[in-house]
């Protein structure tokens, strides 16, 4: 049997493995991402034109094109409907990206913790990562020129907004001193903001990519979070220079994003109504994020710290006493709790015990302290065994 | 500007550029593979269940697997749904196919000519193509044999019903003789079958994948050809020791296939509906087939040469004089006629002149005799310059 080299590095998914597990009916899971069921809109299809049955554009549906660019512009974001590619899921972007950038041996530029599918599709096909630590605020503004003097990246990977993991939301300094940096050293940017609506406590976040005088930039989003993920659409939008080679890369991938959740994402992107979904969706997972809060301060208060996270989906866990949290996987699930282990969302997984991810948006409020005081007593029961 | 290697590879796709100029309205397009608007099937939503918004497994949907793995073994595939991965549009089979097994240099072997987006993403990763030449009943044995005896390609990508871009399907004869010789030399067959229900004359063409005692194999099909391309839902079915690759690489490609999509492909396959489409969309292309061959043989008898095509798309005409027929493309278009030159179906597009592919089933047959008649006069100017 005779695989390509990259094969060597393809991963069992441990995303997969848990969220498998975890859709067992008796399973409480933190695991996942996903949007609560009660918060997926009703959608309306009997409007849909036959034509949407039709092979359509590589490019994507013209008039969601448009309305994206719209909505990126009133961000701040410098762009025309011509930049926009509509991909199939913002996890798409990161595919095309890695086809773009990375042979083997590619050095890319990231964030510790980052998103662990990115790390996965980045080192499929071969990057060595460079990393940023991520602080309260941002990533170190040091150890980033550090980098940058040293290394001449490809790219680099950030989630400014709401990061996964760490919910890191990173400050408009932060953001001017990313962008300054990333142009002085002429390092392409992409800015992956699958979570930017979910704002629980306002503030602003101007993207990065709009304060970028001369780097090169993709900027990616998604519906995933605000809409339906069942949808599979999602967007970025590529400074020109990029775009004809996304555009190919996208072709060759899978001729173009089906066109019917392209059509349902059109009825929403932009409008009041949707505004209006975006108000209830904050204020829903904001109880729910401070109904977290509280449960995890009653069982966790002595066992970890941690930020309220002000946006996303996640708390991000640091254990006073770290420990490989892999290990208590196997007996959270046997006390019917999933949840996702720190080490996967770091390049160097063995340097970066002692962190967990927790999602609050799928579980009921109600629910939650029963199940995090299990948790709670897997985690005490793992260090007293290693005390021992 | 430092991009990976394999973009050097990324050429403009001509079937994108085309399709693009073809898309104005006054253009007679020969060129796409589009179903007929007309035979678009009215489908119907309103009884999804809003679940299907939700995150789905990477596998895609179990019913849709079990529906398509009970197809496919009524077709003397020996499978279960568990070897059933759903892919967004069969074109994304081509993509992780490339991922599990072309790193710059490897040798896979393919039919000349192919489909023309196969050896584009395959010539991306850096395969290098061993061909086979085809004759009306399949790839020559004996040229076959020698390429498997000198070389250890990684795989055998092959179309053996109504191949596009030439028609052709294979004997059973010449099907039993190649999945011998595969499992012989112990080759993975990749079988791509998107045109396979586009039956027109009947006749028996068993999966080759079928007929395999040993090899490796992926078989991928689509329901893009048969009931709507825009819901970009197509499969493969691969062995027991390809499956957990290959949905690995889904995974890290897009998650998932959009759930909406497969929904409704749902509510066809199998079904005695979608058995009724089926003998409606044969009989109105086998209309239209026989009206191309009428006009054909009215305007291009002197000029070329060709098969009446039992099955697909498309018919492929040999020029009796071969000249280069992208030069051709120009002056056709400037006619408002679009069609698709032979040469980028070959690995090697300049050693092999002299074929256009016509499709069919777009073009009402009232219409076609002018179309034609535009089209071979700039045949017979091109010629007739060449020739002064």
């Amino acid at each position: 049997m005779a695989f390509s080299e990259r094969v060597s590095r393809l991963k069992s998914s441990l995303i997969r493995e848990i969220l498998a597990a975890a859709q067992r009916p008796e399973v409480m899971s933190f695991a996942g991402g996903l949007p609560a069921e009660a918060m997926l809109p009703k959608v309306e299809w009997a409007q849909m034109p036959a034509a949407m049955g039709q092979y359509g554009m590589s490019e994507g549906e013209p008039a969601l094109r448009e309305a994206l660019a719209a909505e990126a512009r009133a961000l701040g974001v410098d762009c025309e409907a011509s930049q926009v590619l509509i991909v199939s899921g913002s996890q798409q972007t990161l595919d095309l990206a890695a086809k773009l950038y990375i042979d083997k041996g590619t050095e890319i530029l990231l964030e510790a913790p980052t998103y662990l599918a990115a790390l996965q599709i980045f080192q499929l096909f071969g990057a060595d990562c460079l990393t940023v630590p991520l602080q309260a605020d941002g990533p170190g503004l040091g150890a980033l020129r550090e980098r940058l003097q040293q290394h001449k990246p490809a790219f680099a990977y950030l989630i400014p907004t709401f990061q996964n993991p760490s919910g890191v939301r990173y400050s408009e300094a932060r953001r001017d001193a990313v962008a300054a940096m990333l142009d002085e050293f002429d390092v392409t940017l992409i800015e992956d903001e699958p979570y930017r609506e979910l704002n629980f406590d306002g503030g602003k976040a101007q993207p990065i990519v709009s304060r970028l005088k001369k780097a090169s930039w993709i900027y990616t989003g998604t519906v995933s979070k605000t809409l339906l993920p069942g949808l599979r659409v999602g967007y970025l939008i590529a400074s020109p220079d990029l775009f004809p080679h996304l555009l190919r890369l996208k072709q060759s991938a899978d001729l173009h994003t089906n066109r019917i959740g392209q059509w349902q994402a059109l009825q929403w992107v932009g409008t009041e109504k949707f505004k209006g979904h975006l108000v209830e969706l904050r204020d829903f997972y904001r109880v729910r994020r401070d109904a977290m809060q509280v449960a995890l301060e009653q069982h966790f208060g002595d066992l970890a710290d941690w930020h309220v996270p002000q946006g996303g989906l996640f708390f991000w866990l640091t254990l006073k006493q770290p420990l490989d949290t892999r290990t208590l996987l196997k007996p959270a699930l046997e006390q019917n709790i999933a949840f996702m282990p720190g080490e996967p969302f770091f390049a160097e997984p063995d340097a970066n015990p002692g962190y967990l991810r927790l999602n609050f948006s799928h579980i009921a409020p109600e629910r939650l302290s029963g199940g995090l005081e299990r948790l709670a007593a897997v985690v005490r029961q793992a260090q007293a065994a290693k005390v021992a």
